[in-house]
């Protein structure tokens, strides 16, 4: 059995030929190219869907479901992209537009839930009844998985922890609130609190570098190599992670909380303090919560969770 | 079909016989005496559950099952109190206690949890697929039911919604952390507000009231009578209120947010204003959300949520 797994970000189109089992056997992409109409990129999301049939040497006729995750919102029932700001989409027919080209049922979710579905079906989080992944990225995207299943919500807005309130009144978000938990966890958080602990120390190393080539990783690397100011910054993040996490469990403890996105390649840099301050700030001292996890699907979770979401 | 439902609290345990339709046919009480050991005021809850049944002219053979909401953290597997800080019990084996005196089956769940239950069964939130209860008092006491079923998360301590970090660095919470949604949306942090307010208004009601006697009822209807520090209190304290419930929508999307507890009282009064700001600070402006509602079954919820706990 095999189904097709589409990843339509801002910048790229990646698809894949994915085995039930979760594993990419071949795939393809193109760039989004997301100023053109709707209906070329959707043209071109069957066409790289295409290519990467060939490249695994298999035909359309083998395959039974396609799946998309979508950097935005979808409404299953009437098979639409209601919105994806990025690509400047309102109310797109996706799964009628894509029929014209491939005709297999078509699935699709927000990117971030699929990537915490596919986890949760091929990755860390697999056999886990409850889990949480968090990709720590620019922003901060989630998603929920309850008993196999997207959690979605009553209304399919669940699953936007990037956005729970975590310090009322505190930093501007891009979503005109104040405070948001992903202006604290994000990687674009880290790069601007070690911007602010640079100041404090004239002698850091990260004084050097020119703001527009400040990342996640410029701050992790000098940590490690004892920069007094990125390792302030960085207990400063992971103390905001943990807290935000512990939010999480004491809302609705999940079997696993699992971090993905650009600031989990820190590994077990990040880990280790992260599952020390969530132990300490926990609610219920005597009892247990879940584990914090890395992601292990990698760039691949957006695809695999896409094929496998007719699972759902 | 009857069953019972015993409300166990601090300062009473109030026991009912409930008809499977959630209708209490005849209820008594007595002080729990919470310094006691807890054999004894298991034995009462026994007695007051006779004393219950007694009054509805019903004989135990007719009851099948029997239901507790207690102030803490019940283990369902073994049938054991893992804590409840009020009544300073510790791994109390409730199911085996209570057999001796009524011996039909035991089910018992957090006191908040069964509140939401309560009315997810018999009140507001009755046919909505899942629902989020608030219980705005001393504290903030929370309840997520999902699908018919209380939500316990994946180690039984889901629905700490008062725990959530809502100010991180903030208000220091009774928890040892700072900063939880409590210190802003309870009572307490109604009357905690209030007395600030005053200070900027010397000409404030409030002012001649002693800090003992103050309470949410005494905020409100102060505010009501357009005493401008309780107006200003009650705008704050909305706020707070309205972005956690965001908060809360942000991370699973309940089809409904129900209030209850003193400050629910307030009723349109606080209603108002909290659906039009969580409608104005919702993260998706185009999708719709869950309402917000008022608890219907006041103090019979514990009672009635207790009784009915055999169908979860």
């Amino acid at each position: 059995m095999l189904s097709i797994g589409i990843d339509l970000g801002g910048t790229n189109i990646a698809a894949g030929v994915v085995t039930s089992e979760g594993k990419v056997i071949a795939q393809a992409q193109r760039p989004t190219l997301a100023q053109r109409p709707w209906q070329q990129v959707v043209e071109d999301m069957a066409e790289v869907s295409l290519d990467a049939l060939a490249m695994a040497g298999v035909g359309v006729e083998q395959v039974h479901a396609i799946g998309v995750g979508v950097p935005g919102n979808y409404d299953r029932k009437n098979g639409v992209v209601v919105f994806c700001t990025n690509l400047g989409w309102h109310n797109v027919p996706l799964r009628e537009a894509m029929r014209r080209y491939i005709d297999v049922p078509l699935y699709a979710d927000n990117d971030a839930n699929v990537a915490a579905f596919a986890e949760a079906m091929a990755g860390v989080s697999r056999n886990v009844y409850s889990s949480l992944l968090l990709t720590l990225g620019t922003g901060v995207g989630s998603g929920i998985i309850v008993d196999g299943k997207i959690w979605s919500g009553s209304h399919g807005v669940a699953g936007e922890v990037g956005h729970m309130i975590y310090r009322a009144g505190g930093e501007q978000c891009t979503c005109g609130q104040r405070g948001c938990f992903e202006r604290y966890a994000s990687a674009t958080a880290l790069i601007r609190i070690a911007r602010e602990a640079t100041m404090r120390y004239p002698d850091s190393e990260m004084k050097s570098i020119p703001p527009e080539r400040m990342n996640a990783k410029t701050v992790v690397d000098a940590a490690r190599r004892g920069d007094e100011a990125a390792m302030e910054a960085f207990d400063e993040y992971t103390t905001h992670l943990s807290l935000g996490i512990v939010s999480c469990i004491n809302v609705f403890d999940p079997g696993m909380i699992v971090l993905g996105g650009g600031v989990s390649r820190a590994g077990d840099f990040l880990l280790e303090p992260v599952r020390r301050k969530v132990e300490k700030q926990k609610f219920f001292k005597a009892l247990p919560i879940g584990g914090v996890e890395l992601a292990t699907l990698g760039n691949d979770a957006g695809i695999i969770g896409a094929a496998l979401l007719h699972r759902t």
